[in-house]
């Protein structure tokens, strides 16, 4: 293409709106521009690259075995009414009225449309498994749009649904797609981790979410630095191989610790570390209250005392729920002489405490030489806490690190949901209706090329991996008025097309240093200067990634260029 | 792909619901379903078929020397504003608010924000002229959908815009697309005209629809039998070449014609034809009212008498209106005395006519041996009148014939219409702020996949010109349970594949009538059968086009089936 048609303003200066790298430089580059609050327009560069990842996308897709379609942005409000997500879905669902008040959603998933598709069509347990997907433009009235393309009201996502007779067909699909899903991603250039999630509250079981590892971050990866174990740091478990010290037991004594509250106080005021207290903090679980073990040093996980419980809420009691309980303040809480008021579990590591202290359930008093199971009942050690980072890795394989995490994918065993709520039900082998299980699986196909640009760019621009560059060369003709430079760049814009390379010509009357400044901002791989050398027959070739650069004949051009770009 | 997976549920009874033939057959071979009124998911069969489309315009516009861009659907309410059409687009224009109240409209078409992001951008001559398109999903809330994608209310369009600084400029784009045009339809192997349309309110001039033909089509095209010409019935000139008869003018002659108003009524009384006749209808044109005189036989065209004055409104006058003026019925209106009420002006075949009749302004009375300019003054003869079919050809080749069409493409010139309302300027040479000259260029994609099975199908089913077929290849192994038939059906599979066919391989396990079927429903252009004589390596072909079936050995198939696709 030539750089003359192209629309792509770059800018000189960041904007002053845009926090982070991936969006002032898909600003600054002319990849994309703001048309409102989270809501962009792609110019023709930021287009090209979106059309790379959908290409691969598509392509793993289609080794998965899902077939593509295409569903409707307008959804019709019955359809989410009958999932029962049109009251819980809240203002993030953007809703209108057409010109006879009839309500719709602009979709925001697809779910609702696809069980309801299926479900019309699909009878028998013989045309199953069907595993569908679409690339499509979804809505989404975000709070608080921000980071460009990371977190907008209009996006373009991958969103695929399966729908099964039995789990392990589930099991099947779902394992294609999490490979799918970590092919797409490699080779887009990402370093992602394939994380354990938590599936929250839609009552699936097995969900993984692919997270780009940025500092820009929303969500904390807990990892394993030696194996490829990854884990939202709530769903992480821990090992319990905590040992007790082979100190003998002294006797518990209670102790004034005036206006010591904190657990980097009280154990700073008795000379102890914050491994030797013990934390006591009361959840409201469901309907009952509990009181919760941790060290001092640890973290409770409410997700774990969810889970503990099956529970459906689980929330911090309030100091007046505690003061009621126990008659103390949150600040002086402890296990001693409670078990008739409220039980008690403890995570494993606090089994392990020795001549601990905890409070003493008494304004400005805490215990210490507390010794668990002889000063206090535990009714379970169980796993409670958030892992950090230097504690074992869950798989047994080396110590967990902390990361950021962009999450850019996220595969999902819905079970029966939808297909229950919404009558999506099939005939099995022996005429029975049965609900039809389901998978979800979404890439979010814009919020990847920001993750991709924010991986790849240094202080002069973007540096796209070859495979989502929206060009592999930038053909730069130092003077267009000079016939030689001209007349070269022409020749090699049709040779190295012919050889299948995709290359940007830029055919603008424009100072050198523009040229050169844009096609740093536009990150295209390979940069090819025509010069005063091209008289000689010999070009500049420019490494995007690395710098180098080198003078090639233009007869070793191709070969030269071919190699960079494998 | 093997049909197990693919999701295309196919009908045995036509859809109730659906009227014409392209309707009925996309949701009968399970390219399509509804959603909702006028909103359709794709299913994978039509997805497929609607890519074959995308991919021929994106390669035209390509050679046109557009570049594609992609811009949101979610469109802030300012900038329709703005250009005023948020007041004067009416219900067709969906609109809603976000979280905030903030109110957008949802993408009907996309002048308002391409317009914005190249002002924005576009400072100086130099960078003109640019052509960008998308192809993009747009939102029309349509009174009466209907026709399935013909005229549905979330459909995929492409369309481009174009911004030029001279007029030179604009009419060497609009030509290349004008052919872009005719490329794209052809190669969708289309029977259709590019026609001369109406610019309607825009301010535009030179503007053509691309129409296929069809019966079912909502306009009107009239077209030569010899030339390329065709138009707009209501855009057609009428040529003037009328001669008056060389018959003595008898003496003007008021006759009773009781109850005679039509003028089938009135010739038939008088014992003339309907030619001799002089037909008087008064029109509204803005603020004054006007006598319009054609011919008994024609019918006048009421975009003419606008155009002739370039006026905003032209209304036929209300009967009421006409009495004030002329103190008659409208039935008995004529053009004798009526000089001093209101102007009377005539189409050029009045001219030519020689003792005629009209009516004499008076209930039940006409005018016989009625002379123009002895017996009635006329202030201009011009061309008022529909064009017929049998009138000549306004490019004076051959006769003009009617057909009925389907819009599936628009090319238009719009001048300065959005640029001035929304201050997109640039600098010229000389340093003059001057308004950007715009052409704004339209493809119904999702209407042209209709347009196509509209033209392309039989009693049983769709029959895909091979550029747009969702495959080429049916592969219908006759029973997958005989191993002979399953294994060769799975080589052919495998080596058409790597012959660059897209094949569908029917892998279920159905009837042999339901395969057959089906595959006549889904139209794909070659059928194979492996049946009881792929032990003699030898399989059926049917061309599904023309129904020819041949019993073609295994070795022959590839050149055999790639003759049948040229």
């Amino acid at each position: 293409m030539k750089q003359s048609m192209l629309f792509s303003p770059t800018l000189r200066e960041v904007p002053s709106d845009a926090e982070v790298r991936s969006h002032q430089l898909l600003l600054r580059a002319g990849f994309m521009r703001q048309n409102a609050s989270g809501i962009y327009s792609f110019l023709p560069m930021g287009l090209r690259v979106l059309q790379k990842v959908e290409q691969i996308i598509r392509e793993e897709m289609e080794n998965a075995g899902a077939v593509e379609l295409l569903m409707p942005a307008l959804q019709p409000a019955e359809l989410w009414q009958d999932s029962g997500r049109w009251y819980s879905y809240g203002p993030e669902l953007m809703r209108m009225r057409d010109r006879h008040e009839r309500e719709f959603a602009l979709g925001a998933t697809h779910e609702e449309v696809i069980t309801s598709l299926v479900r019309d069509e699909v009878k028998s347990y013989k045309k199953l498994p069907l595993t569908l997907y679409q690339i499509q433009t979804k809505f989404r009235d975000e709070k608080r749009p921000r980071f460009g393309l990371l977190r907008g009201r209009e996006f373009l996502m991958k969103d695929a649904y399966s729908f099964h007779d039995s789990q392990e067909s589930l099991g099947d699909v779902y394992d294609k797609m999490y490979a799918a899903y970590s092919n797409v991603f490699r080779r887009c250039g990402l370093n992602f981790r394939a994380v354990i999630a938590d599936s929250g509250a839609m009552g699936g079981k097995d969900t993984h979410e692919f997270m780009v590892l940025s500092d820009i971050g929303e969500d904390t990866i807990a990892y394993s630095d030696t194996s490829s174990y990854a884990a939202n740091i709530e769903m992480a478990p821990v090992a319990a191989t905590y040992e007790k010290s082979g100190e003998p037991l002294n006797g518990l004594e209670k102790t004034a610790t005036p206006d010591q509250k904190s657990i980097e106080e009280v154990s700073g005021f008795l000379g102890l570390t914050a491994a030797q207290c013990i934390k006591s903090m009361v959840f409201r679980v469901d309907d009952k209250f509990v009181l919760v073990l941790v060290r001092g040093d640890h973290e409770v996980n409410d997700i774990k005392v969810k889970n503990l419980y099956g529970a459906s809420v689980v929330e911090l009691a309030s100091a007046e729920e505690v003061q009621d309980l126990l008659g103390c303040a949150v600040g002086s809480l402890g296990p001693i002489g409670v078990a008739d008021k409220v039980e008690v579990i403890a995570d494993h590591a606090v089994e392990a405490v020795v001549n601990g202290c905890c409070g003493a359930n008494e304004e400005g008093f805490h215990y210490v030489n507390v010794n668990p199971d002889r000063d206090f009942t535990v009714s379970q050690y169980t796993d409670l806490r958030f892992i950090q980072e230097g504690d074992a890795s869950p798989d047994g394989q080396g110590t967990i690190r902390f990361a950021r995490g962009i999450e850019v994918g996220h595969v999902f065993k819905l079970g029966t949901r939808y297909s229950e709520a919404m009558g999506a039900t099939y005939l099995d082998e022996n005429g029975r209706t049965q609900p039809m299980i389901m998978g979800c699986y979404g890439i979010g196909v814009s919020r990847t090329v920001a993750a991709v640009a924010e991986q790849f760019n240094d202080e002069n621009g973007l540096k796209w991996p070859v495979a989502v560059a929206p060009f592999h060369v930038h053909l730069i003709p130092v003077n267009m008025k000079t016939d030689v430079q001209r007349e070269t760049a022409e020749t090699l814009y049709t040779s190295l097309r012919g050889q299948g390379f995709e290359v940007l010509l830029d055919d603008r009357q424009e100072r050198p240093g523009v040229k050169f400044a844009d096609s740093d901002l536009f990150g295209i791989p390979v940069r090819v200067t025509v010069g005063k050398k091209a008289e000689e027959g010999i070009v500049e070739v420019k490494v995007r990634e690395t710098g180098e650069i080198a003078e090639i004949p233009v007869s070793e051009l191709h070969t030269y260029i071919a190699n960079i770009l494998q």
